[in-house]
């Protein structure tokens, strides 16, 4: 019989959790282990809403074990430390992204590249160590290896930062991995939504030319107004992409739709790169002759290193650059998920678990 | 009107032409421009037989100008050199591979990545910067600008080394720009032919550990014995592949044919590469998720720059590393196209134009 939570748990914790595939979260207590030697016990006072939470709670990638708390953009306080724990005290602010714990032996994990540690434990609906499953953020409290943790640096607030412990290391990483971080570079943008106006950002940061190219052109205002980007591409504009056409050194593609590669991949310059983010359900088409004559490249990425995740807060806090955030209690999380289906929402929600989540 | 080449070119040279789709060769007299400032005239004593040659003369591309005079893998002796040509003198071993010319003024030139330059002219059934059509190396001399003329090393035989001017800088380029030349890291080379089989040599000479993965069993014992890779894998072998799995920091794909990218994907560890070398006529599919959820890339390459064609024949040269040939007359040309549609040469044609190809 697999172990259970109430089982081995003592702790007991409020949190939101899905209980089917309907999309929609009440409020339940459940437990949580015990802070262990290496353990960090978190309060947790704020946790984003991921695209990857709604996809999960309405068991879209048919791996919810329901009951189901989602969030991994956590952002809390340190409540107790466990006595091997020397990175941090009680009262440090701090963060917990996709990652709860990975293997820490296998030849990734000893690159320092753990997020693609085959025996990963994710933040939430994944076995655990001791075979429990994790619960996420949307939970006043949780329980995590100190090796997981991340330190918020001063000036980041615990609201607008929380994001980046996924939206942000999931684009920073590859435009770190693949050069695409380089003064005066030309990067493309697909998609503004999550993780599409971070990526902004960064580029912006990193001291780059940012070209968004979107389906909406109600967009553009937003996009180079607000957010800084250098120009706004409409994709179903043939002109306007004839235009682009070879000018970027890599391109960030966000969007989770089937769609043709070819016009995409012909706005790289030879050498360039696309990276893919997104999860589209067809398989996606791609000639050779688009890769092969300019010596393009096609890559995918997936979250980021623990190491990279600090790297990239400490980054952000010295550019202040945050995420673009609406606040939401804990009573509105279900309405905050059917606003996230629709895509109205700029740029993510942020559940204020501290003051919100509470029991009835 | 077009320039033409009799109109504009004086000189005469003796050449092998396809005049239509039928994939087959005939003698013919062509012209030649005279040796201009930067130009160097070649005599022409080797030439392979590059599997392009055979798309380019029965028309497979759709971009045959006939007669097409191919090849591009040119080997022979400095006859001439122009007034400003100081890199090379008469009697010099040299050789031309892909590329006769380039604007030399754009970004990709500027960068040293000319092959990848928009205004390429290439070494046979290309406009040259005059207008008229180039003409390739099955032919007894060819004039080139001294800029996309390569060294033949000492120790380097002219026979053996000219498929290195194609088949070799085509896999050493993305195994020198993909980090797949580092030595201990595991790569795997899809397809043992005119490229595959110098890619085997290449990742030996790096000191790599090297599987070919092969839908041909009996080519085993070759790919093991001979040239020295240190597995095998059959691709049509379920056990075979999952052994693999997972194994891999990259792979050389070689293969022209549609094949679904799924499985050999998988036998990337994460962060690992496919390069594509070969143009599927059908669009490859491929799951975003075989790219994304282990950071995978899938990346094209065409030919390679001059300095690195250069470094590639010196390297070569450093480890006594050849290609393996069967070197037919100029009158067997057409028997060897036939083969070479077969895949039955191991592993590639080298002409004796010097002795062979001679006037009636």
């Amino acid at each position: 019989m697999a172990p259970t939570e109430a089982g081995q748990h003592p702790r007991m914790a409020l949190a939101l959790a899905a209980h089917d595939a309907s999309g929609r979260v009440t409020p339940i207590r459940i437990s949580r282990r015990d802070t262990g030697d290496d353990d960090v016990a978190i309060q947790v006072l704020y946790c984003g809403v991921c695209h990857s939470d709604l996809h999960t709670v309405k068991n879209e990638w048919r791996t919810a074990i329901y009951p189901v708390v989602p969030g991994h953009e956590i952002a809390g306080l340190v409540t107790e430390v466990g006595k091997n724990v020397t990175k941090f005290n009680v009262g440090d602010k701090v963060g917990v992204g996709c990652m709860a714990n990975t293997c820490q032996s296998c030849e990734s994990c000893e690159e320092g590249l753990e997020n693609y540690c085959s025996k990963i434990t994710f933040t939430y609906n994944s076995r655990d160590r001791d075979g429990t499953v994790t619960s996420g953020g949307y939970s006043d409290m949780v329980v995590v290896n100190q090796s997981f943790v991340i330190r918020f640096p001063d000036g980041m607030p615990l609201d607008k930062g929380a994001p980046l412990l996924c939206a942000g290391i999931t684009v920073y990483t590859p435009m770190k991995y693949h050069g695409l971080n380089e003064p005066g570079k030309h990067i493309g943008i697909i998609g503004l939504g999550g993780l599409g106006h971070v990526a902004v950002k960064f580029a912006k940061a990193f001291g780059m030319r940012v070209t968004v190219i979107s389906t909406s052109p109600e967009k553009r205002e937003e996009a180079v107004e607000k957010l800084g980007a250098d120009a706004f591409v409409v994709s179903s504009d043939a002109n306007q992409m004839r235009a682009a056409k070879g000018t970027m050194h890599g391109i960030i593609n966000t969007a989770s739709a089937s769609m043709s590669m070819y016009p995409y991949l012909a706005l790289l310059k030879p050498q360039g790169k696309m990276i893919l983010l997104g999860l589209p359900e067809k398989p996606l088409q791609i000639s050779a002759f688009s890769l092969v004559s300019g010596g393009k490249t096609m890559a995918g990425s997936c979250m980021g290193s623990i190491r990279d995740t600090q790297e990239m807060m400490d980054f952000a806090a010295k550019h202040e650059l945050t995420a673009d955030i609406e606040v939401v209690g804990a009573e509105d999380v279900n309405d905050a998920l059917e606003r996230l289906a629709k895509g109205d929402v700029r740029y993510r929600f942020v559940i204020d678990v501290g003051n919100t989540l509470v029991a009835a």
